[in-house]
């Protein structure tokens, strides 16, 4: 039985690029971009189809001094509408809320005060309760809301089917794999993603995922789980994001078959403001240490200070991480 | 119904990785290798637990002057007995013919006299009668055969089947599904595998799969294709190939469960030899101007001169190409 949704040439009409850019490659630099950038980013974004833009986080202010990141860090509703105005265009915006590092009772407007579409809640799955918690809330407050269970490859199955109960049973409207440790394989990606395609089957939910490139399938498993009908699809410009970052929004453009999405602006800016990027310095995708830390499935941390100190001892650098598992 | 071939823990004892690093990564530098690289290569992959090695092509001195290329365009016995000697190790020893440029009635010994186990003969599919007269000679002289389809993408379902009938009724051992151009995704990469699978179902026949990561996606092809028994596998240290370059040996040897697969290996032979080789300005790997000719299903001889000329307007090159076709 082929369980795929349509084929290589299909238009599915359910599918949703979030570009993420701003969100997971502001981890790479401290949020920093300058306003030009995501001006324009914004623009080619609306140009290129893309469905949402997420602009960064709404972190808590009491945790995190404003001085020490980027504006990015904190989505203050002035610096988004000094982007996007009022938002005229068909694209929505999208921030993300951490559990446990937002203040999201008091750090959020209504939704008709706002120009933020939708609030997408990351957890690890031991923060389920909290997670819905803050859902229902930003629910209640007007926002499309999504739940990104993040680190799965390291969750065992049940605690899995649990919090998928758990969500299904929520008013959540997308539930994002998310492969935080870039550890999955297109083989297994699939059976995951059809795992939760399974769980809300009869309902309204979606089903999103979000790569990271540690095993250089980012691209891969992004294309393969849509394939069996997850339709929120995370990516980023030249794939920027934390460590070997994610799939690249170019690959992804490439591959839809929907006439509405072009790849053509997205390559005007990377020549004008990716390049000059990566040559100031900012660093990120797919090496060596980012397979290794993918391969053991744990947190990429060792390999962003591999890189940060320009090391190039492989052997030694997987030596070590196999001793410390 | 589940057509995958085991699981992600299963042990494939039919599974040979091939490393083809001299001989498709000797197009990206004219096969002007060190003697010292060559044989730690060599060494790194009897280590490695590398089934085969390929050295070059056995090109013919007639079209090619010997002067114009490194010894691996032409991999004379007495070169590769400078490197592996009698070959005393447990790894095969492959080279390549391509139809139509290669002498092979002359310059092939019998096996008995040579310390190459495998031909390798590369043509395209319009090729395939003279490609059987050369494998039918290779495994007259005691060779091991392999008979590599290039541009399959570019070539209809009709061509493949009855190529596919004309090989298995030959005496060839392997026959490679090869994507040239990069313009295979996991999806239809798995479903040209099974076909290839099937028709020599019954018969002594292997199929492989040789991979370009013009979509960035040669290793994920690999082990999709693998998962549905293709079990020849294509891999070169750090992808090192022509344009967009191979799957990479240190990713494939991550993701085999097999222990005779050792990456550790692999790591300081990329420390030792390949950083240097990429600081000589040696170029390959996945870069946009690939991207467009997998997408668009052609060589990437564009590409190529684009990334020799250190070009980086990527949205014009996109256009032209999109006119061009």
């Amino acid at each position: 039985m082929n369980l795929r949704k349509g084929n290589l040439m299909s238009v599915r009409n359910d599918i949703k690029v979030v570009d993420v850019t701003i969100r997971d490659g502001g981890l790479c630099n401290n949020f920093e971009f300058t306003d030009e950038f995501v001006k324009e980013l914004y623009k080619t974004n609306i140009k290129s189809g893309i469905d949402y833009m997420e602009f960064g986080y709404k972190a808590s202010k009491n945790m995190f001094k404003k001085s020490d990141f980027g504006k990015w860090k904190f989505c203050d509703e002035e610096d988004l509408r000094a982007v996007v105005g009022d938002n005229l265009s068909d694209m929505k915006i999208a921030v993300m809320a951490d559990v446990g590092r937002c203040d999201y009772k008091t750090d959020f407007a209504p939704k008709s005060e706002s120009v933020i579409d939708m609030v997408r809640v990351a957890c690890y799955i031991h923060q389920i309760p909290a997670a819905i918690e803050m859902i229902e809330h930003f629910h209640e407050l007007g926002y499309e809301t999504t739940c990104n269970i993040m680190a799965v490859s390291q969750a065992n199955s049940d605690q899995v089917v649990q919090a998928l109960e758990m969500l299904v049973n929520s008013c959540v409207d997308v539930i994002y794999l998310v492969d935080s440790f870039g550890a999955l394989y297109p083989e297994n990606a699939s059976e995951l993603a059809q795992m939760y395609i399974q769980a809300v089957e009869g309902t309204e939910k979606k089903i999103g995922f979000h790569a990271h490139n540690n095993q250089n399938v980012a691209f891969a498993n992004t294309i393969e789980t849509l394939s069996y009908g997850v339709s929120y699809l995370d990516a980023s410009v030249q794939g920027m994001g934390r460590g070997a970052g994610n799939c690249p929004v170019e690959l992804l453009l490439g591959f839809l078959k929907n006439p509405k999405y072009n790849l053509y602006w997205v390559l005007g800016f990377i020549e004008n403001y990716m390049l000059s990027l990566k040559e100031q310095g900012v660093v990120w995708g797919y090496d060596l240490q980012y397979l290794f830390t993918g391969l053991l499935n744990c947190h990429p941390r060792d390999a962003i200070e591999f890189t940060a100190n320009d090391r190039k001892d492989y052997a030694q650098f997987y030596t070590t991480l196999l001793d410390n598992i």
